[in-house]
């Protein structure tokens, strides 16, 4: 007999969405996940709307408020999928009141929001997991067990970048991504958050950096109202962009690696490019989501006529994940990175271990973050502290 | 309100599973859909082993005996996800007992069968379609747009491989689909009949063909017991390969275009490897399975400084299928063709319209199979008829 | 001090400018090649023309008519890099007067000139040797040094395409590589001879073969005169294209390898696009002329973890040649392939060795065209014989 | 009747060879050059090594004194193509005596010497170039021409790295190129020069910069004597690295643009990996020297359905100097480059005019490179003055 564990869901839109999708396909893909989640509630402020998403994922029942949802006996994790303005307080409420936590990255919009969030699930002793969902690609995973078991010897390149294009024409409207008082940041909490999260789990914690920030199209189109949506239709009246469009920065890692990072919504033709190369003195690792199902390594004491970067299809059941999907060769989506981490989430709230990204790995990316901001401001090295 | 349509499926290994995520994929992403599938049955002849599977994915009961199911009246569709074997016989009950049908390919293990199947479905007046579905690729729609709009122009040249390499171990035991009374056929049936199929679609009818077979390992250790697997632990005794390895065939399309074809289980280090390439008077097109989001075309009319292979990256909402799923560069899996494989099923049935590939479709493939089996007997180029 | 070979070269154009190169670049590249070619003299019909070349490209002299060229005593090496109908006349004579050979490929335009070809040079002990210039593209003879050390294994596929797409304009004029009396065929003398050589050098001798050839475009417009170049204006009048614009077919080696092979003039956005896959029993090998620099090489026997192709930059001194050029990654053009296969020419001088490619190789490759050819005609499986 | 240049080359190694290798070949394949060049003298200190040289190249003497050379009435054009601390001695005193000159990159070593050079030409009204031989590449000169003619629109991102390995193992001994006092400085003259060299011909002038220096390896074997080469086997003493083994920056440019900039000699795998990307509001542009015949260029104006990155394939005739080469898809090699450089020198010389890079150019590079050093120094954004 199966455990169970009843999710409440706050938020519908992209991540409601892939949230909703990892639940449904955790039970049938990884039949042996600890505790069977259920689709017990979605919560939104638009009935109407949220009824017909539950309706469409399955989910048993609606709620409009999410201080009703934190509060209800039968929740036993509340997903936070909204953004990034509500984190805080959804989560903050959601521990005192003994949930577990599975909350959407960035973890917060302000280092002092990232720190009353770790208290908080300290303090109440649930699991806090942030989903940063791209440590659950399994070429990414590839990468981090090739270099733990020192195949690529010691680091001395980290080099990423994450590039869009989805706000380049200027009559793009003034969605709430580009509001720093919805969204934290632009491109750097959104985008930065993901391979300064990545660059942390392969190389290991920034020591220091230096950055600059841009933002390209200053004032946009104003929305009627907000949409939650990466895509709406704009209207006459102009509004400021808030956030930045670009945030370049140079880092020295703790352990003397040196690491470049790059995140944009200008580079034409790049629909969602997150790629990093890392360098060691034993090899080499390049990966780029958009062909996700792929990891190029290069091992230096291959003989020389032999040395080549090898394109590794990471398809087949040796590969983390991959023995409940498809026979080698049969591709998986971006989506399965959410049913991956779902199915980690709820093996370790069985076990009472918090799988990572935690609530701490989550603050330390925003220290980062918050110091690549103030670099960007000074013009000088800050090293990240919270 | 929603109608919705009663499944009844046969079968629950490798497609079982990929037709069952379909079902309960295009409820979540497709609520558009004409008729809402419901998991009513799922059919095996091992009881427990089929209850844990509708567990599983979500069907609301099981049943032992195909014969039983097609006679249902709660059932209105019949998905035949067995092996070639037993598609004819469960395909035409289902049609005598005025059920819709989705058989897997190839349609028949031999083209009498698939002459009576087709025969079975016209004269009950039913949707019979076959899931080829690579042709629900959406790099693959897009292909057969351009080639629609004469954006390639005449087509010249076809060349197609489909490249695996699951057997290549001697070891590997004498699974179903390497014994001609179960399978039908090797390479030619499991991997031949998709990408004529493909060329069907793309290009048109094959006029004649001339080809090779060849079993490179003649024989190997017997199971224990049939599975439907793809892969099972050998034993001692040895038993005959009576299908093909590898078959190669050159082919005259009827509207003068010419073609090569190969398939084969013995391409080392290719896993799921069907890639065609089309060169026609205005353009040229080339997918690979394995990067199945990308589709590389060349526009001749482009100016010669800029004119190159366009490669372009199928997952943005003006691609088929994609408006339904995520932002642009977020890629798609391999399982998320037969999503769409169903969602136009169940459109079709909504509207009495067969989608494609229909029964007759899989007749045609079937006969171009059957030819190449004929020139690799003769040495000689065979015209398909059926 | 070093040893001098005075060569005699007939042919100005694409290929003449090619041998001149490479006779120049050997000296400044290879200076331990054992005779240092001395460019005495070039032979044209044209005066003007030929002596304006020679002043280009640094030959001594020149000469109008190659009868008078293969007699003189001040010349030890005959470099025939006409048109195929002149390639018997001029070798034989040349063999006749006890000079050596360089000849282009492929040897002749028909089986029967090939053996006549052979004959004349066994029977004067002269170095017969002709240019399959891609017999010597570092990858290539990367890939060769795999196969005969047995990492491959034992060769399962042979997979090769050589795609052009220059005469796909219906009104690019009927020059000389269009005209079977001089050209001897279109295709599958120009493109087909190459990936034929190299599949003996790389698998093994083709026992049989059955093939289509195809002409696309029947008339073009005439040129006023015959040019040595690749592309040449059109005029008003219509002439008979007599040669093929495409040619494919099958093969099965001595060894039990199969093969596939496509040559065609009609790939739109191929310009010079040679490139084969090798399938063996423990690895495999893809290679493309268009990055000749590189070869991709797996090995099943890589632990599946970290097992894909290896992109191999074959620019440092490792590979075959290198060390003569730039340090890595500093990539090397296609016209390198010639200054390799005079060095080796001139070094099997030396020592009283023909090279490969040998004449008889360039026979037994004509045998294969031909067999092609045959089969052509008949539709039936066609065995190589000379 | 053509006119001539006679040039007095300064070193043979690695430079001396590259540029003997442009004057020998510029005669051949660009015999419309306004100037033929002719090899008078190469100079070198080890009066046998350079005689070698010399007869291997075909230069007609040898001399061991540059200051003898440069006052020679015979020579019009002197090439320095020496380390990096003799640029400024020689270039001076050529200057002096009316010669023009053709200098290495980068132009000196340091930023003071650069300024005397640029007055030195000025004074002495003679040509002064750079040979910053990666704007030749045809590839680069098209994406020149496309962003010129606007094909990419404002330009927002600049994205370089130049990768190379050859130095990652820590007995690699203590060569010239890793000695301050004689390569002026490591990665950031050699390689950094280049990239910053490709950005201010592509984006423009750059305005300020941030940056780090790092050296990983900081001694190494010492060299029994200092060898020109790149390799070099080591003893047992150690000494010193007094230059940087990798470079880091971020940059301003005067046009709003902003960029990253990388160089390194440790990552493992990429032997000469010279890499760029540019995001405009039209369009992308992605270059790759180790495929240096491509380049890769994304049109957002394309429509969405077609877009995508085209791989232009830049070896027909309508690119930069390639009519001069081969039919199209003959790639061309590496010191190509050169030989377009040469070319075009040879051109300016004839009419007076210095062919871009000028020792300007060169200078304006070098006060980037000092800006970085200082930044690196002080941790501040530096704006790179003259």
């Amino acid at each position: 007999m199966t455990n169970t564990m009843n999710v409440g869901l706050v938020g519908y839109k992209f991540m409601g969405r892939s949230h909703s999708n990892a639940y449904r396909q955790v039970q049938a893909f990884f039949p042996d996940v600890a505790l069977q989640p259920v689709l017990r509630t979605v919560c939104g402020r638009d009935t109407e709307a949220v009824q017909t998403f539950a309706d469409q994922f399955g989910w048993e029942s609606v709620e409009t408020d999410w201080r009703k949802l934190v509060v209800r006996d039968d929740i036993g994790l509340i997903d936070v999928s909204t953004p990034g303005d509500t984190h805080a307080a959804i989560s903050i409420a959601a521990a005192q009141h003994g949930k577990h936590i599975f909350c959407e990255k960035p973890l917060a919009n302000t280092l002092d929001e990232a720190k009353q969030m770790l208290a908080a699930v300290q303090k109440a002793g649930v699991v806090g997991m942030v989903n940063f969902n791209y440590r659950r690609v399994p070429a990414v995973q590839l990468a981090k067990k090739l270099i733990e078991e020192g195949r690529i010897g010691k680091v001395y390149h980290w080099r990423a970048v994450y590039l869009q294009d989805w706000i380049m024409d200027p009559n793009f409207p003034l969605v709430w991504r580009l509001q720093k008082n919805v969204a934290g940041s632009g491109t750097l909490g959104d985008l930065g958050a993901h391979i300064v999260d990545l660059a942390r789990m392969l190389v290991g914690e920034i020591a220091s950096v230096t950055g600059l920030t841009n933002t390209f199209i200053k004032q946009r189109p104003v929305l009627a109202e907000t949409s939650g949506g990466l895509a709406a239709a704009g209207g006459q009246q102009m509004g400021e962009v808030t956030v930045d469009d670009a945030a370049l920065f140079l880092a020295r890692f703790a352990n003397d690696a040196i690491g470049t990072f790059e995140v944009t919504r200008f580079a034409n033709g790049r629909a969602n490019y997150n790629s990093f190369e890392i360098n060691g003195s034993k090899g080499s690792i390049v990966f780029n989501l958009e062909r996700m199902n792929e990891l190029n390594v290069l091992f230096s004491d291959d003989p020389p006529e032999v040395r080549g970067f090898r394109n590794i299809l990471t398809t087949d059941g040796t590969h983390k994940y991959l023995s409940a999907w498809w026979p080698p060769g049969h591709i998986i989506g971006w989506e399965h990175t959410f049913t991956h981490g779902v199915y980690d989430l709820l093996n370790g709230i069985a076990k009472g271990i918090t799988p990572d990204a935690t609530f701490e790995d989550g603050l330390r990316c925003q220290a980062v973050l918050d110091a690549v901001e103030k670099s960007a401001g000074s013009g000088a090295w800050v090293e990240p502290t919270y």
